[in-house]
């Protein structure tokens, strides 16, 4: 038997444009001899759709896919992700099914049972979970199918589940496993998969072949890296990252094995810096856009986002804006410039210090008894983001937020000021890891200037400002930072760890306060565990730590 | 046996406020002879403490909490809702529970079954429902615990659920129900909590002390009404809506009953208009702050919200800043004067012809070959955001944001301008419904301006402008907008009612291409059963009528 995987990318209730892509998936598999195609998650309609599936239109769309996709599942059997009815009364009312299509019908349907409920995941909202499990025959063939989640429960040890799926339909003894994903990345996602697929097919002793999503759904990124799994446990093949791809395998060659290549170690920064990418260009691909805008500051996360974003849609699709003030070092506009030239990108310079004077004088009858402050500062970067809008509304052009996880967490941007923009690009990524990342962009050249890179951080929004001003040395905070957001810890737990009680309870205090801010903010493309955004919710007038 | 039931405001996370709180109520209990006090769901945490729940120090916190009121629990017992440790390692972490305090001791903890996993709800994501049914016995009675959604099940007809827990409990013939809950006001909550409650003590006969959570935490509001419902199914007595309030009921005269007093039915906008006088009022408390800072553009939204404002937090805390343009009309700026007048709150006027030409200035070498359009339209909007966050800035008032509900559905407002602010006040009003609000308000004085209720709606951002230029009229475009948002309906479903079909075609688009504005839009007071927010989860990249 020959089975053909399809990791594709999929765009979200675009039902016209996921079947046309299944369908030449399916001639190309035939193509290649295939007796099967296994495509991923919810494929017909995107994921993850959210509330579109509240609208029973929407699943009205799903199921026309479906019939569709059965119509040309003549000589060739289609397993495919979709949404689908459940024909009881009693429990929600819909199922995150994998559909086995053959024969020009609708063959089976297998429920995923695992609903994830947490982080950025939202299933239980509207599925409910499967609770039979049928083995599919074909061909003489006895296939398990199972859907993403269905697989991290090996042997009832996640106590998050009760049920091991394919523990379940081990009694009917199948020939090989199916696996059906939308797994969102992280930069350390594709090592937990392999190290789950691995223990399934270790526990099961038959092949298993795991098909995930590839591509951008605005802030969640699929990496792909669909893997085919002899039943040695040693992986056949790894199907690459962030790009789609179909490949056709001989059942047979894949239970026989063969000795396992090296594995490609990816390291955390590139995977980082290709996800963004993709990040970047599929949201303006499924919003059908072409072009961004965005402010060059002469400060390393600006420099980050306008290399990726000229990575992502091409020079020609980048233009930035340097908006000096009279707070502005030199070094700061001619930095941005060469950054510019570096990128082939176009640059223009339009100083804010008269636009900054017509709202002095326009506030002066009700400011003049009050010092600089905080009010002054944001001026600044509001007129920088005012700027940025008026050409992302002239042009069409959609501007790109530049800030970083470190100043999101502790409420260190302004609000409609530089926290503006369309799509967040490194607000999952701490400062520190922006200085690694703007190390590994500069790895075979200088595309980023040095100096950007060495220069103390500063938002110049006063004389001889620094970051470090208002905030701890960026290794601290950052490392404070993770162990509040990604490991939740207590203030106490991390005291202990040895920092600073007062700065501890500082840091987690800012982070607090600042929920306010992080609500209006701009969707942030996930590459950690924990990003902010969907996945972590937080109530706004919470009191603890606060 | 004297019960008394306290309806509380609580606050998220504010672990030493709460408690004090709860203990002042026991002391009050005890005063009036009360064997037994009961609070609301998730008293000493808040209600809904979100995300918070992931941090174990959130749960140690709470767990404090309950040991103090434990210690209190002497000569009464206590009833109140709390996270709770699952003890076993299967399923999620914690409970959602009612604890059953008395003689200084924890004597049971009832966990909550029917966890609501929809709209603004996330329980599954934190809690392993209840699967235990035990009635307490204290001072020989018989005491069935439940919390909120358990009484939302009655007989299994709720196709969600598929355990009724007071079923599960009768067998064990308790004399009376306790229910704790968090149950979030919408403009029909109160009507359909009467019925739930009533349909529940038909059911079992038995009297129902229904205890609720009032007050506003961020944008979900808590509206009280507790309910005592004598076994005949007849309200004993309903406590107000909006405010605290103790009681203490001598369980045979509930037992007893009384002739049903005349239900005061509180029409819609009056309980509208309660709702987010609470919502801004708690906002504004529970961060800490008192003042606030409005544009008054002289249209009817900015004219409620200022109304609203003003009964929220007093007219001394109330400054208006009318921000006129070339576009703007002379009336535009009486009427918005005369309202302040009328509120008696202070207002500035700051015209913004001189800032809106130093932008064309900076402006002109690149835009000078491209005609007036949206950009230039929302530079006018953005400056007046500008100005006010400059005011934020400099006082520390808080912004309110002033959009309503059509225009955030089909993105009639400009991000980073008239969308700016800390909380949306009116976002989950639809425009026909601001004008009623309008009249609601005037309906013993004039308050607001008849004119600027009579006036034809204009953004005023160019010349001429009329929102009907760009928008159908309100009465058509709310009801397609209902229809959609509340309903879930399809194009072909509206489209049957007989409404224009290229018309909701295009409406419907621009709701969904829309999602990013919302993205990025202040929290909004809830009043209907569909928001904007958390209860309303939708891609942004998402090609589903977009």
């Amino acid at each position: 038997m020959k089975i053909s995987i399809a990791q594709l990318n999929y765009h979200i209730g675009n039902f016209e444009g996921n079947l046309q892509k299944m369908l030449r998936a399916v001639e190309q598999a035939k193509k290649e001899g295939a007796d099967l195609i296994c495509f991923s998650e919810l494929a017909t309609c995107g994921y993850p759709p959210r509330d579109f599936l509240e609208f029973e239109d929407f699943i009205e769309l799903s199921e026309n896919c479906i019939n569709q996709l059965a119509k040309a599942a003549k000589n060739i059997a289609i397993v495919v992700g979709s949404p689908s009815h459940n024909p009881v009364v009693e429990g929600k009312d819909l199922y995150n099914s994998a559909f086995f299509l053959a024969d020009g019908k609708i063959q089976h349907v297998q429920n995923k049972t695992l609903l994830p409920t947490y982080d950025i995941f939202d299933e239980y909202r509207y599925f409910e979970p499967g609770n039979e499990f049928k083995v599919v025959e074909y061909k003489g063939k006895r296939i398990a199918l199972s859907v993403c989640e269905d697989i991290w429960n090996l042997g009832n040890e996640n106590p998050l589940y009760t049920i091991c799926p394919l523990d379940e339909m081990m009694p009917q003894k199948p020939d090989f496993i199916l696996n059906l994903s939308a797994s969102p990345f992280s930069f350390n996602q594709a090592e937990e998969r392999k190290k789950v697929v691995k223990a399934n097919v270790q526990r099961y002793k038959i092949p298993m072949f795991y098909v995930n999503h590839s591509g951008a759904q605005t802030e969640i990124i699929f990496d792909g890296g669909s893997l085919v799994m002899s039943p040695d446990a040693k992986i056949f093949e790894e199907l690459p990252y962030f790009e789609e791809c179909i490949k056709t395998y001989e059942l047979d060659e894949v239970i026989k094995g063969k000795p396992e290549e090296h594995q490609q170690i990816v390291g955390k920064m590139s995977l980082i810096h290709d996800a963004i990418v993709v990040g970047i260009k599929d949201y303006f691909d499924k919003l059908g856009f072409k072009k961004t805008i965005l402010g060059l500051s002469g400060g390393i996360d600006s420099a980050v986002v306008a290399v990726l974003a000229q990575r992502a849609l091409g020079k020609d699709n980048v233009r930035v804006i340097l908006m000096p003030s009279q707070f502005s070092s030199d070094h700061s506009v001619n930095d941005a410039r060469q950054l510019s030239e570096n990128l082939g990108i176009q640059y223009d310079i339009i100083p804010i210090e008269e636009i900054y004077s017509s709202y002095s004088d326009a506030l002066k009858p009700h400011f003049w008894a009050y010092p600089f402050n905080i009010a002054e500062e944001n001026l600044q970067a509001r007129i920088r983001g005012m700027l940025l809008m008026a050409f992302s509304n002239k042009f069409g052009h959609i501007l790109l937020n530049t800030s970083n996880k470190s100043e999101m967490a502790v409420g260190y941007g302004t609000l409609y000021g530089d926290m503006c923009g369309g799509l967040s690009v490194i607000g999952d990524v701490y400062k520190t890891e922006v200085f690694e990342l703007a190390k590994f962009i500069n790895k075979d050249e200088e595309v980023i200037p040095e100096n950007i890179i060495t220069k103390p951080p500063s938002a110049e929004l006063r004389p001889e400002q620094k970051d470090s001003d208002s905030l701890p040395e960026y290794d601290i905070l950052d490392e404070i930072l993770f162990q509040y957001i990604e490991k939740r810890q207590s203030p106490s737990d991390i005291i202990e760890k040895g920092f600073d009680e007062k700065l501890v309870r500082r840091v987690l205090r800012l982070v607090n306060i600042n929920e306010f801010k992080r609500y209006q903010t701009a969707p942030v493309i996930r590459v950690s565990n924990k990003s902010f955004g969907m996945g972590r919710r937080m109530p706004i007038v919470g009191k603890y730590l606060a």
